[in-house]
């Protein structure tokens, strides 16, 4: 078990890093026929005409796929990972069948609450990338997290 | 079927309504099992004690069902609605078993390409509300749309 962070074991330039999963044309298509139903999601014969060029995941599927590796990263806020919000989210490039993906989080800011002693913010880089280490989701998000007790 | 929106369609302020769709427990728990598997979005005794107070869904999940609202809505732009970023992305409460989710689009930007003249770039504001009519979601993404071809 990796021991809960506190907002004081944070400093700005710290990284941490996730295990990799692979997804494949399946958990594609079976993500985008509940979530984003698009000809470029669902099916590989039809995406070659569209921008994608072929099929590729829906980029909430590679925001959710994401978040799932963060969660079994060593990167624990005490308490859980609550998103304060997301401040930029891009996907440079698509998700494709046979990816391999895997995170890497940088801290980019720890700020303890003006208005609450018990917690703080820390805002960090996530960067998803893929088995070739191009990047396939770029993420600055807000998280909440609690101040070591005293 | 709806017609295809083309870039000249579109103006700043025009307005675009989904139809609603209701999210219960079974749904959370299971989303969160696969992407998000935190207490606060797997057991509601679990997520009593925490910031939440009781069963949420994960944000991820909210963006998601938020996706397939959109696709499933009036605002169809030509050849599918394709992300270029989100430049923000906030829960600002909850959502909760038994909500009923609605989105709502608010065109505030239409801008041509200036490096290419066959398409050009929409900022929407995106607001996800439960059936008491309070912002669950609120988004402000980029969509990449076509040039009604002359």
């Amino acid at each position: 078990m990796t021991p809960a962070l506190y907002l004081e074991d944070l400093s700005v330039g710290q990284r941490f890093a996730s295990a990799s999963l692979e997804l494949d044309a399946d958990s594609i298509r079976e993500f985008a026929a509940r979530y984003d139903p698009q000809p470029f999601h669902l099916d590989d014969e039809a995406a070659r005409s569209t921008l994608f060029g072929g099929l590729a995941a829906s980029g909430w599927h590679t925001a959710s796929l994401t978040m799932r590796l963060l969660v079994d990263s060593d990167f624990k806020p005490v308490g859980g990972m609550v998103g304060a919000g997301i401040d930029e989210l891009r996907w440079p490039r698509p998700t494709r069948p046979g990816d391999r993906l895997s995170v890497e989080i940088e801290v980019l800011e720890v700020t303890p609450s003006r208005s609450k002693p018990d917690r703080g913010m820390v805002r960090v880089q996530i960067t998803t990338s893929n088995q070739a280490r191009e990047t396939v989701q770029s993420c600055i998000a807000r998280i909440v997290i609690g101040r070591r007790p005293v």
